[in-house]
């Protein structure tokens, strides 16, 4: 996968990476939909990608030619293995430059909550600016060693396979991320900078300390993805990690913002500069513009850390537009800028803190409940791992606050308690009026699967007789 | 100066630094031919800027408006005041943005060492670039401390004036460069990066160690503007400091190349390390092309360390062109490429190491003399603060080197000496013939001015009798 980020544009190709836990009917829509010449497939997938060449032979007579990539010591015969196809390649191979810097290097696929696939198209331009951007926003000097669970699939690695490169660097790669195997990267290559969603983190947080080991140096993380809950930062920087909460999306080609850290905040407590990181922070060097704005009047919303807007970006890092969606794209730029569907409040320090999805907010009794506020109360709960909240029908409110919950292992609560704890530290209205206790439903890149658990909270019925609760 | 590299841009204008060192008469050729619309001078170059202004208002009925910065403390009633107009200025003057981003930011006159100005125009797109392409390049991460030593009116100092600002950084200006300053500076502020010509360098090195002050923490240093002796550079390794090693011309926006540091050579012994960082390197993150060419053939110069070509850059950080001069721009671009005038060779690593400027190398008995190499050895030689070698005309062998050299304070060596140990480290040809005592004639950039000496060499007359010498 690294490797073909750059072999790949050097033949003019455009990239298109396929994130590894679709299945065949999916994969097989989306080399349909991209019309790919060629799928480049690890011997541990090979079943999912012959089976969407299958699955794609009903609609389409040229199927794209299937390059394998085989373990490591395999006898190199067969005529479409990767590294025997490199052995026997033309070394005075000339490269394909692009024509225009604005010309297409890579389709990426958003990860896939509908049906329709929407290809975020990024352009040499963006992708270098965006490259760049993200080697200055995770402060990588000069010769970096780092280790890889953002998968390279999402958004080209945050287009740190670019950056990581730029500056000389030693990639380590993982091919199972698991507490465990990150502690021992770290400590056998000497690890100097990494990225991962909170779930990573959260991971790292609560490995058993058997499966510990003291940090070799100073390690950089870049989290991101979604927001982290300042508890999590909390103990990051506990663990001795040096944290920085970078946010993008897809259509940003990856980190469009960094929380920049003010050397003021150094004094402050461990727990209040954990909160200041939480925020999603200021555009980063390589974005024109950031702004949360009223999505109808298009107006900027005060700095007042209340008036919640929309979230929208300008400038050379995002997308060129999704491929063949005209209306897609064309929904996306209404205005003139990209509109991300994150709702965010700006701070008065200029820094934005995001409060929700614009479909995840929960509107209860007319108010705006921010799920990303209530989940960083319940990750402060000592039984709590993960936990998700969603809005549940409920018949005089609206809806109201539904939590899912994933406890520790060994650890114990029961719904009042988490309800209880929560309505200590949030108002009334806020807390979650239902439990559950459950796995969390995760896309591959960490992300949880509201729109899974919406279902869910819909599944248990509309809340009645809440009306009398005194809020 | 700092502030006006942005302000100036916001309001649409373009910058026009002038070197502080200028008299009047060369201020008012520039501010002639650069059209300049307002001049900003410092109260203590007051009666420079107001004898060039006297001296244009002979050819020109507009004189640019006078915009005076004041002493400190200073009473603010003057009209043009720059404070003063600060204070009265609109709060909410609307920015004009470039409407294409190859307009023009600044126009850089380069040290004058001919009659003819030649203003080098750096545009929008570039000037972003290479302050990115400085960042990276010196390792500057976020909040950094920067001690001024780089002029800033020199290639809008290396183009960090906008790459401090974007990383956050703090700024330390020095009215006077000396070494006590520089170490004061250094300690009272907590710097954490600086730059300086190779002058520089050696003034730090060559400090009393009354003027010396222990380092607070990591200090990076970017050398550049003249090749750095490679004893220079062990010494400065020696007191602590981190230096980076990079090169390039106002043309390219100041830096295009840096000796990119691999962990391998930490192992070498100091000396090696130092030979090898005093190579020019390779190009930086935002430049295209750097290559050593044949001036006639256009064709690259293998990579062996011997072949010399000229260094030819390509790419966004290489000048728009000098300004109302369409002959020297067509002859600096001859054959698609930037030509640089300096001679190098491309090492096997692939490494660029600069012999000479085109003009200064020293062609003997059919054979090229790279003065950097000799003057290389002349700086090992415990009297020798500062040497610099040119040509001088020799009746046998055409021209033969002779050496001028700036002794320690204190220091004693008479020529016969100089030429023995340089004769002990160099092939007989490449040693001076002539040795030649006394202060050496520098730019404002701290670079040794060769055609004062070229000058000087000749007025010695031509040696005779020296066929006989054994080579």
């Amino acid at each position: 996968m690294y490797e073909l980020h750059f072999g790949v544009p050097m033949t003019g190709g455009i990239l298109c990476t396929l994130n590894t836990r679709h299945d065949s009917a999916m994969l097989s829509v989306l080399l349909g939909h991209s019309e790919a010449k060629a799928i480049f497939v690890d011997y541990q997938l090979l079943e999912l990608g012959q089976g969407a060449l299958r699955l794609l032979a009903k609609d389409r007579a040229n199927l794209p030619h299937l390059i394998i990539l085989s373990e490591p010591g395999e006898s190199l015969s067969a005529e479409n293995n990767y590294e025997n196809l490199l052995r026997t390649a033309n070394p005075q191979f000339t490269i394909k430059w692009p024509l225009d810097e604005c010309d297409p290097i890579s389709l990426n696929y958003t990860s896939g909550t509908t049906s329709r696939p929407k290809g975020v198209i990024y352009t040499h331009r963006g992708a270098y600016l965006n490259a760049i951007a993200s080697v200055l926003l995770n402060d990588i000097t000069t010769m970096p060693v780092y280790l890889w669970t953002v998968p390279m699939f999402h958004c080209n690695g945050w287009c740190l396979i670019w950056g990581v490169a730029a500056q000389g660097g030693t990639n380590v790669c993982l091919r199972n991320v698991s507490a465990k195997a990150i502690f021992n990267g770290i400590y056998l290559h000497k690890v100097t900078h990494m990225g991962g969603a909170p779930t990573v983190l959260n991971m790292i947080i609560n490995a058993p300390l058997s499966e510990q080991k003291s940090l070799p140096g100073k390690v950089t993380v870049a989290t991101g993805a979604a927001p982290p809950p300042p508890k999590v930062l909390f103990q990051m920087e506990n663990l001795g990690f040096h944290v920085i909460h970078s946010y993008g999306l897809t259509e940003t080609y990856g980190p469009a913002t960094v929380c920049t850290w003010k050397p003021d905040w150094d004094a402050l407590p461990l727990e209040d500069r954990a909160k200041l990181k939480s925020r999603q922070g200021l555009q980063h060097l390589c974005i024109e513009e950031l702004d949360v704005k009223d999505s109808v009047t298009m107006k900027s919303v005060p700095a007042d850390g209340k008036s919640i807007g929309e979230v929208m970006f300008r400038g050379n890092t995002v997308m060129g537009g999704y491929y063949k969606d005209i209306d897609e794209t064309n929904k996306a730029f209404a205005g003139g800028w990209y509109r991300s569907g994150d709702l965010a409040v700006r701070q008065a320090d200029g820094y934005i803190k995001l409060k929700d999805r614009a479909k995840d907010i929960i509107i209860s009794g007319g108010e705006n409940i921010s799920t990303i506020e209530v989940e960083s109360v319940l990750y402060n709960h000592p039984a709590v791992l993960e936990a998700a909240v969603v809005g549940r029908p409920d018949e005089y409110w609206g809806e109201t606050p539904c939590a899912f919950v994933k406890l520790k292992d060994g650890a114990y609560a029961n719904s009042e308690e988490i309800i209880t704890f929560c309505r200590a530290k949030l108002p009334h209205y806020m807390a979650p009026r239902t439990v559950i206790f459950e796995e969390l439903p995760k896309t591959s890149t960490g992300k949880v699967q509201k729109f899974v658990l919406r279902e869910k909270a819909k599944a248990l019925g509309t809340v009645f007789r809440s009306g009398g609760s005194k809020l």
